[in-house]
């Protein structure tokens, strides 16, 4: 049992530090070397826990993808509203990228380091998540509450501006995680061309 | 004569390897050597043109910055209607990020890689990008032709939007940079709320 605890203490270990020594360098610019230096481990004992430095950096994206993907899910679940979801969707999500922006760079912006076959897997959460926004924004304009000539469009623009704040945001700033999420509420009212007042 | 030619040749054929490097793998997994020898020439060769590969770095940031600025001047120069100045301004900001991608995720995702001098150089000409066009949401706002509640926050992401295409833009995907900056040009005048008819 002690032996479980300690082997999971040392994935997290070294998982964050992935995440540290990422965010620093970038995904190339790092060894597995820096990483288990960071975690307090040997090279050889990093290989005892995560297949590769490529293995740490899919479980990085994997987590952070499904995340972001519940956060979509469980806004488009809570109401039968387009308004109502993409307020919340836009306002979760937006808060997210803030909060995690650290993660959140990895995730948007070391895909191409991925493995074909970690590649595919990845991309097919992002299929689902730009799905999702998609068909809200079309179910939206279908039913007259939204007015947009261009849904799918709109729906990237969307995502866009949530995923951005990741590159930006700064703690040191003056704005708050909850200030950004609200307003880019509001912003996403007024780019859908919703029609009916505001439910924020 | 036609060793000052054969200088600057070298120079770009450096600069143009150093992109696709970086782009590639990131400035921390760039070595002198790859982009040297991209370029076909001796490590050794690359110092007689660039001091370092820091330096390389900032010349692509300085002279990709340099034009996104100015695109944003030339548009509010071209004319004193808010409307107008963000339709222009929006449009050829985004176009230039979907043409422009590869160099722009390197302007945009490797500050952190600048020296401190030349960082402190980049940050001042990003913002008088981020003043120009929250000064122009302000503007709007003042004069009654835009209503925002966040001309500074309205700003940032009016930015973000154009920025983040350099992430997602894939010349094989079906939508031509015209098309987006079209449609982000009609967004932007959603965002800040212009209650003219659009100029588009």
């Amino acid at each position: 049992m002690a032996l479980m605890v300690d082997a999971v203490n040392a994935r997290t270990r070294l998982l964050e530090a992935a995440v540290e020594a990422f965010a620093a360098k970038g995904f190339h610019g790092t060894t597995t070397r820096d990483i288990a230096g960071a975690a307090g481990m040997s090279p050889a004992a990093l290989y005892v826990h995560h297949r590769s430095k490529e293995e740490l950096l899919y479980e990085i994206s994997l987590a952070g993808h499904q995340r972001a993907l519940a956060l979509c899910e469980d806004a488009i679940a809570a109401s039968s509203d387009p308004e109502r979801q993409l307020v919340d969707l836009v306002r979760d999500f937006v808060r997210h990228h803030a909060v995690h922006h650290t993660i959140a760079r990895i995730v948007n912006y070391e895909l191409a380091a991925l493995s074909a076959e970690h590649r595919a897997e990845i991309d097919a959460l992002r299929h689902r998540m730009d799905a999702l926004v998609r068909d809200l924004v079309h179910r939206g304009a279908a039913s007259g509450r939204f007015t947009t000539p261009e849904p799918a469009m709109t729906g990237a623009a969307l995502l866009s501006l949530g995923i951005d704040v990741a590159r930006w945001y700064d703690e040191a700033g003056g704005w708050s995680p909850e200030a950004i999420a609200g307003h880019y509420a509001e912003l996403a009212l007024r780019m859908v061309g919703s029609n009916g007042s505001s439910p924020s």
